[in-house]
């Protein structure tokens, strides 16, 4: 179930603005799917455009982060907040671009370390150590 | 504050079992420097041992994800579960591991995109697309 | 899948305690359609009766945030916590309260941003301005 | 304590990408005073200004929610992510755009009750109503 | 800092309706001490006396739960929503209530266990045995 | 959907590695029935060896906390995590191990308050009473 419509590539191709978008999707991906996430931000034209700009600039344009690198760091937020579609599309685009089981095994018990002693930490108020600040 | 008390290096030297921990984390770590947060699990010594242990396994034996993207995958997790210690923690640790503030601001547009697009995607209880199924 | 059973109108009807609930909702909400979570906190008679007594005063009385402000507020923090349940319920009840599609954007537009600078604010552990203190 | 230094004035004003931020920022708030959140965000350049540029179109362009009910979802949302940098500087906001202590009190209420019924809903598991879904 | 003030016992002393919440608060805990929690509910008279009432019903009125095992179970909630005040707050209680060093320790245990399996299970997407379906 | 594939019994059957940690599940719970995460873990052998052990140390070896009220701290911060998985396995768990309605009851209004209370705590960013600093 959806809180918001999805919107169809009929209904995409007779809306110019969305259309923009969409044929960016594709040309930047150079793959004809387009996910769910673009369809249901389709109804909102302003969000959609600039979402999908953002996501140009911070996931794709080249850096000093590998691309994969990117989407384990996706990855573990969406894991931290519990978003079950991120989670699951950003674990795709991780195997499309070359995840193997070996770094995903990895990948999980940083994750799973990560929240374990987070929790300690919070449990416990641990005061932040002198030696931590930035001079 | 915190909610426990925090060993000192002297209460540390007369308790045999928590000694072996801290001259463990010192030798692997090639630093005089233990921080706070296992001077609180001191107070708890078989979590201290199992959690040095996990530690060692997952974050500095080595692998197939390099020891900075770990660190970056452990900062993304503990930035989304608003755990200020760890974030301080492993924050320092990637700057100790070469981070650059290039590859730094990279990270954190990446975390804030991946909460906002968590934000959307949880608003809108977007369906996930049959094509992120795992065969 | 649920952790506990949904009770049906039939079960209700001849369990006074919960029906006199039930009747109360029903009324002060002019619907004969109760949803599933007074349902599951049928089993819970006491917390069934505490709840809808919240809900009526937080929720439906009178005050100086109009309804519709008030759900906004309400589906904000259910997105963040992740809370598929109340987003949807919530998200149905603003629209029955007159949300319009541009007003829907604008409030995705907030809530995306809030958790994107969230996740800032928490990576950098940016010191509060003495600023915004009160007095 | 923060994982990043926090900017001066001094320092911005010999830097003229960053002082073209600042500048737009005391002209748009019609006031001097900048909170650290920039002067944090000032180490990554871009962020800075795809941030700031964000929050205009998101937070200040007038739309069809009012700039009070923007700063209530913001602080709920920040609520519930434990933000406290976000929870500050977002209520110091609210007060400023009028906020009264009869719709404060009125806030915290939903924000509370929210939080307490997203528990609820989570930790029973309840299946969401088909009468909630999008046509 | 905070975001509300804190009201003294001298402020409380000349408003009726919060001094018969603070003298009820005193004479359930068998002690002087009011924390602050209480002092900034005091703002919201509303509030203040529902919260207060909802307290004593949940966590003091007997039941089959005991004491101490209420407040694990809300320092555990505490902690895995990061609240520092409540999870101070609270294990101050538990110790209060009998605590013991032990039992603390295995309480750590559990809540970082949990946390820890909470992300592996979101970041798998884990679906939910038949098994576990309420019949 | 998950993002992982899930073990069959015919597949743990060849892969001695796993098949002990299996056998060791079976064993330790006196039951032929394995749940899916353990089905999803066998995709990475080393974090199924150390899930599992901490696993046995944590949640099943014998301590001053008794094994219901261990479940019961488990839910409550799965409930926050909102990790739809461990909030079903655990609450099957809890009432293999003798969960009553009535214990259930008040489990859920001890969740439900924590929560509530952790939104108005950080909402209000309460300072914490000296009183409870661990001297």
């Amino acid at each position: 179930m959806a809180t918001t419509k999805l919107w169809t590539d009929k209904e995409v191709a007779v809306d110019p603005r969305i259309k923009a978008v969409f044929d960016d999707i594709r040309a930047m991906r150079k793959s004809e799917f387009v996910n769910n996430f673009w369809r249901a931000l389709a109804n909102q034209p302003a969000l959609l455009e600039r979402t999908w700009s953002s996501i140009k600039t911070v996931m794709i344009e080249p850096g000093t982060l590998d691309p994969l690198t990117k989407e384990l760091i996706y990855i573990a937020a969406s894991t931290a907040n519990s978003c079950s579609y991120c989670v699951h599309s950003h674990t795709a685009a991780a195997r499309a671009k070359g995840l193997t089981e070996e770094q995903y095994s990895e990948f999980l018990a940083v994750v799973g370390m990560a929240c374990e002693t987070n929790a300690l930490a919070n449990a416990l108020q641990i005061p932040v150590d002198a030696e931590f600040a930035v001079e």
